[in-house]
């Protein structure tokens, strides 16, 4: 909230009714994410955050900062601003959740050559949602306005999410071992990846029209957003499942982002007829003539989140999830370093 | 880390020489700036920061998220992308710091339609240089090649700070009253504000010549990094001054910016004769005919943060200050909305 060239989501509306409607809107649904450990200070140049009730030995931070990538040219083309600042928020949840971290709070940058009122309350309004969903703070924000810098039309939308863990609790997949289970967990949609190859293969296609093969039009297909798995692990932790590692499918899809997670002498054997990939995958494979191996490189061809555990908890955990997850694969001892072998074998 | 328009650091770097030199010594700097709270992981999805050492009663977490704004331009036009870095952490540092937070961790996103291996390594090195002056980790970062939202040659910066402050140590202005005294600390250069207004009164002038009335090249003084003030409100805390408040003077220049921390019934009155105006403001209002009160809306007028005390510390907080501090004005009770009285008055 600091530049010349930034604008507060208040004066963002300034003289324009519906843009002041919209930011009246969005300002109260970033209001709801806010719990009594966000403190409200006098013209506060930074947001506050209270860590006076975690109960923790040693309260450890993890953070990370994102964008979402080409997916927003996509929302922008069809008018659909919000869910990319759900894909932002859920992205980022899942990025430190993979450590074991919940989010405490999350802070967003918006930027154009030119920014309407609307368009940022649709952006931050999909991430007050999505932040409200996770019990997670929308804590601050800063909007910019760079002509020249951003071609015209076009938006870029950063966010930062800070979450926590108690250091004795942080997952990193050290305790892996060789005869571990892996579950899948369903992901909703190509998430943040891939929509560059995705723009590349679709070209000007009008995406609203139905399509058969898909029994929707790609465009609700392809803008759903990244799914949260935050209520998925919190079910597992719930179960008293040991949860050994997970990895969060995102650029470099099933193949580079599990050894991630893996330690040394060890690989994931994957187990290719144990989850049913989406049609939407298989159609856009078939249109642009992507190799299966290429598809697995670059989607997450319908796990968003991979989890380690011990074999004998698979039932249990399974019990816990409910649907729209699978015991995909194991881990198996393995000379060299860490990898994915897919069984059948991908096609090159 | 995560998309696949997303390159790491050392991926930017790929085959390119030069490229790979530029970018072995940013990670070098980068690591530089990790003490002990820093949690190395395997193929860690985010940054993991200890809070373990912090003895603090209630610890508070401050975080503030900005860009740079179009000083960014005039650094890729001269080829001086390390200033942003430095700029951009400065400014973050300085937006917390007038909380009394000190800063923690830093994390950053640099994008542009085609990034060079070179250019995110100038970045990233004064971003972890400035980290490294302040005992601030540089804990993540992405960077995003978008292109089609970018204009070609163009770079967006965008960074997030996470600081800490013990609740009973927020600095928030509440305990300001009529009779305080008001210090000014010099600031370095525009720092990041008014960079809008400055290219449109340069236009296409050729920067690198010298200045007489200035006694420098204009990029020179134009891209000095943003001045931190945390050893200045260091040295003050070590005084033992009560410092009751402080504003960071970036856009809104000084006639916007101290009201966000005066409280209400309060005024500031701005002695105008007692800080040396840089010459490079006074130049640009000649070139530009711009206007005195415009002037102080846009720009810090060679003042980038003011500190509100008691009138008896005055002595006290300018000797523990040294050169480039003055007593600039007082706290005056004021009816209506808290603004800033100048003396002599501006001219419109």
């Amino acid at each position: 909230m600091a530049h010349d060239e930034g604008t507060t989501y208040a004066a963002a509306g300034v003289d324009i009714d519906a843009g002041n409607r919209a930011v009246a809107l969005m300002k109260d649904a970033v209001s709801a994410t806010h719990g009594p450990e966000v403190l409200a200070g006098i013209g506060a140049f930074g947001g506050l955050f209270s860590l006076g009730t975690l109960e923790m030995r040693e309260p450890v931070l993890a953070a990370s900062t994102d964008g979402v990538g080409t997916k927003v040219r996509l929302a922008t083309r069809y008018g659909r601003l919000a869910s990319v600042g759900m894909d932002l928020v859920n992205h980022c949840i899942d990025d430190i959740l993979v450590q074991g971290a919940r989010p405490l709070f999350f802070l967003d940058y918006v930027a154009s050559a030119k920014l309407t009122p609307e368009d940022v309350a649709a952006v931050v309004g999909g991430m007050a949602e999505a932040c409200r969903a996770a019990g997670c703070a929308l804590l601050g924000g800063e909007t910019a306005e760079m002509p020249g810098v951003y071609a015209a039309g076009e938006i870029d939308v950063v966010g930062t999410i800070v979450g926590v863990v108690d250091r004795g609790q942080i997952v990193d997949g050290r305790r892996i071992r060789p005869g571990d289970a892996v579950i899948g967990i369903a992901s909703h949609s190509p998430h943040t990846n891939g929509y560059s190859l995705i723009r590349h293969v679709l070209g000007d296609r009008d995406l609203t029209v139905h399509e058969p093969a898909l029994g929707a039009a790609p465009v609700d297909l392809l803008l759903r957003p990244h799914r949260s798995y935050l209520p998925e692990v919190g079910a597992l932790r719930a179960a008293g499942v040991d949860i050994k590692g997970m990895a969060h499918i995102t650029g470099g899809g099933l193949i580079e982002n599990p050894p991630r997670v893996l330690p040394p002498e060890t690989a994931l054997r994957l187990d290719r007829t144990q989850w049913p990939v989406p049609p939407l995958f298989t159609w856009l494979a078939e249109l642009g003539g992507i190799a299966d191996a290429e598809m697995h490189r670059v989607f997450n061809m319908g796990l968003g989140l991979l989890v380690v555990l011990p074999e004998d908890q698979v039932e249990r955990a399974l019990d816990a999830l409910g649907a729209d997850a699978w015991h995909v694969g194991d881990i198996v001892p393995h000379h060299g370093r860490p990898t994915v072998f897919f069984s059948p074998d991908l096609q090159e």
